[in-house]
Parts: C-alpha cells; sequence; structure tokens
C-alpha cells in the first residue's frame, strides 16, 4: 500500500507534463529550494549528474587542446557595451551590482550573463604575437540571467555551465573550432547522454547576439518540444575590432584575431529527464548516472541476507561499477519504486532463495526485464547490461524522435501538423525572417530549431510564401 | 645572454619579498588582468594547480561521506539579516545588486561572501527528521568579499574555495566533524603540499563571525609572515536558532541542529608560492604539479634527438607521469630557466652524448641536484625522484618554519624577537582580549595566530600581563 502511495503522487506525463517534470525533479530529489526566488538548489543527486557531465565533456575538452581558466563574475557596465549586438542581446536581463561594501559603485557591474566581453579584455592585453595563438580556454562557473518565469535546470536566473572562448589567427580555424566543438557537444549527448540530436545552423533571426554564425544540437523531448543543448558560436573578428584583440604576424604587421566561443550548461540534466524518463520517474543512462546498479536485499533480516547482499555490492564496485546496497529499513516494494524513482539503472534483487541457488536478479530500470544470474562473473554480467541499458536507450530515444519528426510540403500540410502532432517539422525555407516571424506568430509559436547540417530536398519552394526555397529547416516549439 | 636576461626579470626575495612575489606570479603565468579592479584572471598555470587541489581535496572529503551541492550566488538582505554577529562580519564588505533587468529589486541581494545564511535556509526548508541527519553538504563556488587592497590568491575581490556546510543531531557530533574537518586540511596541506601547519583554535576576537569555535591551519611564509591557510568552525545551534533548523528526534520532541562550516580557496596557491618557491621563480611540490617533468632536448637539431625526446616523454606519461615535451626553437638554456620558473619539479636533459650512452640527465628543480640516469627503467626513476622532492620538499619547509619559530617567556623577550626576527613566537597568555589588542598595537601587527592543540608550558604568566597564564599561543605577523 506505501510502496503504491509513493509512485502515485507523480503526475503521469500524458496527464500533466509539466507537472510530470516537477514531480520528478523534486521525488528524485534533484533540486532544492531556499528563500532565493527564480534560484534554485542543486541537491546530491542532481549535483552528482552534473559532476559526470562535468568529468566527461571536460576530458572531451582537454583531448582538443582546450585549456581552463577563471575569469571575474562581475563585469563593468562600459566593458559590456563595447560590442553592440551584444550589449542588446544581454542587458536587459543582467542583475546590476552598485554597491561594494557600503559605497555606491562608480560604475555599476553585471553578474555574468556570459563572458565574451571580459575575455576579449583578457586577450587584448595577452595576446601580442602569432606564437601567443590559437588561446583555446575555457571555464566551469555560474551565470545570472534576470528570467522572468523560471524551471529547474531549464530557465533559471542561475545556472551552472562551461563556456568555452578561443581566438585564432585565420579565419578559417576559427569556422573548423567552431564545428569541431558543435560535433564533439552532439557525440557527447549521443554516446554519453543516450540523446540524439540534430546538428543545424541557427537562423539569423535565432543566432547569438553578436556572433556571424551560430550551431546548435536541437534534441526531441517527449512531449514533442525541441530543446536547444548546445550552442557554438563564430564570431568572426567582430568582438576583435570592438576590443581591439590585436597580434602582429608573421609578415609582421598588426592583424586582428578571429574568436569563437561554445557552451553547455545544467540543462542538459533538464534534457536527460525529458527524453529518458517516464511514469515511475527518472531513467539515468549508464553512463552519466551516479549510481549504476542498487543491490536490493529480499527478506533481509533472515540470516546471511544483508551479508551476501553487502559483499555482492562490494563485487560490483571492485569491478568499477558505481554500485549501493539499500540496506534501509524499508520494504523491498517501497526500495524497488525508490530506485525506480531515481533511475538507477539495474537493481539486483537478492534474497534467501536466491542465495541457495546462488544467483541474483537483474532488473532493468529501462524495460523492467529481469534476468535471473549467477552470482558467478555476476560484475562482467551487469557490465554487459549497462552497456545494452546505455545503447537501447539511445535507440528508443531517436526512434521515438524520428517517429516524431514530420516533413511538410506545402502550408496547409504544415499547418496541420503544427496544430496536431507535437515533434519537429522539415519544411523548405525561402531564407526570409518575415515567414519566420508570420509562422511564428500564426502557428502558436513554431520557431526556426535549426538548418540542419544534412540537407534534404523535400520541395522547391518555402513551405509559407512559395518563393523559390534555399534551404531545408528543421521547425518546433521549443523550451 | 637572453637566458639570463629571463632570469634577472624576478627581484630577489631577499630585496623585497612582495615584488618577489608578483613578479612570480606574472613570469610562471599564473594570473592575468582584466578591467575589472580587484578582481583576478586565474590564467592555465595557476587553474591547473587548483584543479589538481579541488580533485584531491574532494576525493578526501567524499571519503568521509560528503556530497557536494550548490546553492543560488544571490543573498537576499532579509536572509543575511538573521544571524546577527554572522551578518556584522559580513555587511561591510559584499557587493550588492540592486536591480535585476531593468527593474529596482524589492529588496536588495548581496554576491554570496559565504554561505552560511542560504545553507541554513535550505536546510530549515529540507531536514524533518532525525532520519535525515547528519546531511554533510560542501560546495565549490566563487565568493565576493569587497576588499580595498587586493594581491593575486591572497587577497582578491572574489576568490575560489570550497565551503563544506553540515548539520547533525547532536552537539557533540558537530564538534567531531569541525575537528575531523581542520584535521583533514592540515594532511592535505602537509601530505600533498609539503606545507608544515600548525593545527589549533582561533581566540574569541579572532573567530568566524557567528561561531562557537574556530579552527585554523596556520603555515609560515618564505618571509616570516603567517598565512591562515583553512578554517572549521563549530556553530553549535546558533544558526539553527535563528534559521529555524529542527527537526524531530527519536522521542518525538522537536530539538535545534548542530552545524558546521569549512572552508579552503585559492589563497592555498599563494601559500605554495610563499612557503616553497626561491629566486629562480616557483616551486611546486610534485603532487599538485601540473607537468611533473620537463623533458629537454639537446642540440635538438641533430638527428634523432627530438625523436628520442619525444618516445622518452611518451614513455613517462604512459607510466602515469605528467610529463611533457619542450621542443619550441629556443635555447636550452632559456628551456631550462622557463622550466625552474615555472616550477616544474624536474627536468630531463636528453642530447646527442645522452643517446649514445642510453641515459639522460635528470634536474631536481629543489635541489638543482643532476642524476644521471640510464633510459632502461627511467620511468620507475623519475618516479622516486619525484617522491624524494615531495619528502623533502616538506623536510625542507618543516625545518625552515621551526628555526623560525621562537619561545617568549617575558614581555621583553617578546618585544625584542618581534622587532628583529620574522616567524612564529609561541609565549603564554592569560586568556584576556586586552593582552591580545595591546599586543597588536605595540608590536606592529602581531596577532594571536591560534592556540595550538599541541601544547606546550612555556611559564606560568601572561608574556604582556604577567597574571597567570592559560593558554600558550603561538603569535605572528600575517597575510
Amino acid at each position: 500500500m506505501a510502496d503504491k502511495k509513493f509512485v502515485e503522487e507523480i503526475t503521469s506525463m500524458e496527464d500533466d507534463f509539466a507537472q510530470w517534470y516537477t514531480d520528478v525533479v523534486r521525488k528524485a530529489e534533484l533540486t532544492g529550494y531556499t528563500q532565493v526566488k527564480g534560484f534554485m538548489v542543486i541537491k546530491p543527486a542532481g549535483y552528482a549528474i552534473w559532476e559526470n557531465i562535468q568529468r566527461e565533456l571536460d576530458r572531451r575538452f582537454k583531448e582538443t587542446g582546450v585549456e581552463n581558466v577563471y575569469l571575474p563574475c562581475l563585469i563593468p557596465e562600459s566593458l559590456l557595451n563595447k560590442e553592440k549586438e551584444h550589449v542588446e542581446g544581454f542587458a536587459p536581463e543582467v542583475a546590476w551590482v552598485t554597491y561594494g561594501g557600503n559605497q555606491k559603485l562608480e560604475e555599476r557591474m553585471c553578474v555574468r550573463p556570459t563572458s565574451e566581453t571580459l575575455f576579449s579584455d583578457f586577450y587584448a592585453k595577452d595576446v601580442h604575437s602569432y606564437r601567443d595563438l590559437p588561446r583555446l580556454y575555457n571555464q566551469w562557473c555560474s551565470v545570472v540571467r534576470w528570467e522572468k518565469t523560471t524551471r529547474p535546470f531549464l530557465r533559471s536566473r542561475e545556472f551552472l555551465w562551461q563556456e568555452g572562448h578561443t581566438i585564432h589567427a585565420t579565419a578559417k580555424e576559427a569556422e573548423e573550432r567552431t564545428e569541431q566543438m558543435l560535433n564533439l557537444y552532439a557525440d557527447f549527448l549521443e554516446d554519453f547522454l543516450a540523446i540524439p540530436v540534430v546538428r543545424g545552423q541557427k537562423t539569423e533571426k535565432e543566432k547569438f547576439a553578436g556572433a556571424v554564425a551560430t550551431y546548435t544540437i536541437e534534441a526531441l523531448m517527449h512531449d514533442g518540444k525541441a530543446l536547444q543543448c548546445g550552442t557554438s558560436h563564430n564570431f568572426g573578428d567582430g568582438f576583435a575590432r570592438a576590443y581591439g584583440i590585436q597580434y602582429v604576424d608573421k609578415d609582421n604587421t598588426l592583424k586582428y584575431v578571429s574568436q569563437t566561443s561554445w557552451g553547455m550548461t545544467t540543462r542538459l540534466i533538464g534534457a536527460i529527464i525529458m527524453v529518458h524518463g517516464d511514469n515511475s520517474g527518472l531513467k539515468l543512462p549508464p553512463r552519466v548516472a551516479p549510481v549504476q546498479a542498487m543491490v536490493i536485499p529480499i527478506q533481509q533480516k533472515k540470516e546471511g541476507v544483508l551479508d551476501k547482499a553487502e559483499s555482492l555490492k562490494n563485487v560490483l564496485v571492485a569491478a568499477g561499477i558505481r554500485a549501493r546496497l539499500d540496506d534501509s529499513d524499508k520494504s523491498p516494494g517501497w526500495k524497488f519504486s525508490d530506485q525506480e524513482m531515481r533511475g538507477i539503472p539495474v537493481r539486483l534483487e537478492i534474497g534467501p532463495k536466491d542465495i541457495e541457488k546462488g544467483q541474483c536478479v537483474i532488473v532493468r530500470r529501462d524495460t523492467r526485464e529481469k534476468i535471473v544470474s549467477p552470482l558467478e562473473g555476476i560484475a562482467d554480467k551487469v557490465k554487459e547490461v549497462l552497456e545494452q541499458i546505455q545503447h537501447d536507450m539511445f535507440e528508443n530515444a531517436k526512434a521515438r524522435r524520428d517517429a516524431m519528426t514530420y516533413e511538410a510540403r506545402t502550408k496547409e500540410e504544415f499547418t496541420e501538423i503544427a496544430d496536431s502532432k507535437p515533434g519537429f517539422i522539415k519544411a523548405m525555407w525561402c531564407g526570409d525572417v518575415e515567414c519566420e516571424n508570420a509562422i511564428k506568430d500564426q502557428l502558436g509559436g513554431v520557431t526556426s530549431r535549426c538548418i540542419p547540417f544534412h540537407q534534404e530536398h523535400l520541395s522547391d519552394t518555402c513551405v509559407w510564401c512559395g518563393r523559390p526555397a534555399r534551404k531545408m529547416v528543421c521547425w518546433g516549439r521549443a523550451y
């Protein structure tokens, strides 16, 4: 009874997806609250996911020559104002510091919403010669943006992220780095988070304030809405000119650098929840799961059961599996629900009968399949099952995403799909922002998610205006 | 000539210790500058040291059951104000956010100078029963304190740190945790950073705002000044009462929790510089050094030399040594100076003659000893040398610290030592803050660094007032 009640506390995603999300975040203990409105507390279960994301991404960054640095958290207003498009993009949503101690500041400073301006100021002072290039710097930090409506991980007044900022001798190198990092992000989401993504370029309307080109990875959530999961920007020499980042080249002439930036955030945790979760709670891909296997003793008061369960857990840990034992005084049913709610990829049930037979029962979180396994060689078996889950979760997410991706060739088709079928819509576009604006207004918030790198020729004309088509766009409603 | 010039750019520490410090920080490329006054940029060479500190400390924390979380970076003024002593300690030095976007905030918020208030607010909402205790949370973040004069790593308007905040069912448990973390800090400094410390308790005057007891580790710098390297605070139930952190105990009564906090910061990088550095630059203990061994080819244009140097580097890396190859077009002499400036614990010189003999020359950064070693088994030899350096650097630092630690039994002795001998002074104290104040005023800033856990009985009377002594205090001038 009590077990049932525990599960029933989650709203089903079919009834109310937003409430389901909130329930999962709360019941899986990912976030908490303080009096600070619009800001989240990331609790241990949530932060451990971020630590795994961070460790793996950081490793992949460093393999490409990236180095970590740390720049100030406050930006003087005059520094923010130097790049015109950029300040217009960010000024409306920054938090302003006006007093330091008891003294009013001569110039107010904002809590960084992003650090292009600071990196530019720093590079302008620090770089002199072509020998100093490229600079491939990244920082892990928090940023503040004064959002009006907030949701844990998805939209919050503060979030954690990494922001890479690189400068290069040539425009070509900068473009290559921009694409390299976007592909690194995409591979990371697919390999590590089991989240399939569409890789593409943002339209002029949707690109980052101050960028020449913005690339993005877009994922589809369970409810058919898109989530932008990471972006990579090529700035050309715009910031370099505004901030004076110049170097003496081999030919002894002064040149402007070419610049990029790229970032991913704690929003990824929201993506994991909404791509993989179900009505029993969170479902974590094994590679990112802080706990991969939970050992749950059955009839744990019987002699020898807890000891055996403990040694089973130890065998798994020794083999490099992130395993835990739930030896609390709750019932097995409660523990199963709890493990499922927290999204732990497998549980291992072990009771007196299993011990007699020298076995345990592996239960997959994703399919609920039960696999009776001999204790002999159990660690290898669990590793195999975890790999299979990682693989299957990606394939399932991809199949669902593909099944929710539609093609529209006419305005009528486009309108009908947008009205009735949540998901991505692929359709041709003339390249005119007027069509983008009209689509957004008339189709209830459908926006261009990206111009996919992988282009298909669906028709000769723009799905909206009928003029000649220039690109296939992936459209959708987004978080 | 050019090599010499490079080294000469550092001021000698005997001439001007403060300038020597600034020179090392700059020449070893640990920090950089932006327009943001009083804030530092931590460059790759500095940040990599912090990453190693962070990784090792985090591992040690987790071994004791600590979990990481993340709390908001802004604190509403009313929340800060709830604990009276605490707010008085911090309010004069915080940065105030008064605008969010274009809107004036109803209540101003400070950028966190430390997070006791937020953790208290969070725990008050999140903890209900004795089953929820203890909570052993830590966060890695940056904090802002509006300092008037700043120096890289030592005193800056923003620094990176970890802050642990724990709550417990009993006062005894909280006290044990406070001491446990202080000892963890001390062991970390001694084992990992090769910095000997004095462990002790702060006097009432010097303890943390709001704490019942503050424990500290104090290290002695090369110039005889003390540096507080980490503190651990027992709050009793002061914050719990101010913020209402209560739980239902087993006996079904409502009780206040007991609370601790403990922190270490990027200031540790300053300690490494000032304890170990010399007139050739930085000197990093091998365990914390981002690069442990630099391979420097001699006559690198001769056939086969670069290949051999590269393969030597690869052998070291494969054995788990953090090794690099300097194959730039600079002269060997320049490379030696550069490696010494950056504090890389050993260099391996390899030239045509060495290759002929199947050997290379290991040069220790700490002693400049040259060790000719066969290439056969070189990785094991380098590991052995690195271990020896780690050991010797600690012993040397300890011997110097001990040689600069004096005992004073009378006011005259105390005054004479304070006037002429930089270092720690051990002397008995009556326990009265009046004596502390008088000593600080009359002995040019000498303060009580701590009441060492390891007490010695030097005399029966207070070194200053002659009244009965209660404790031996370790005195000194501090950063």
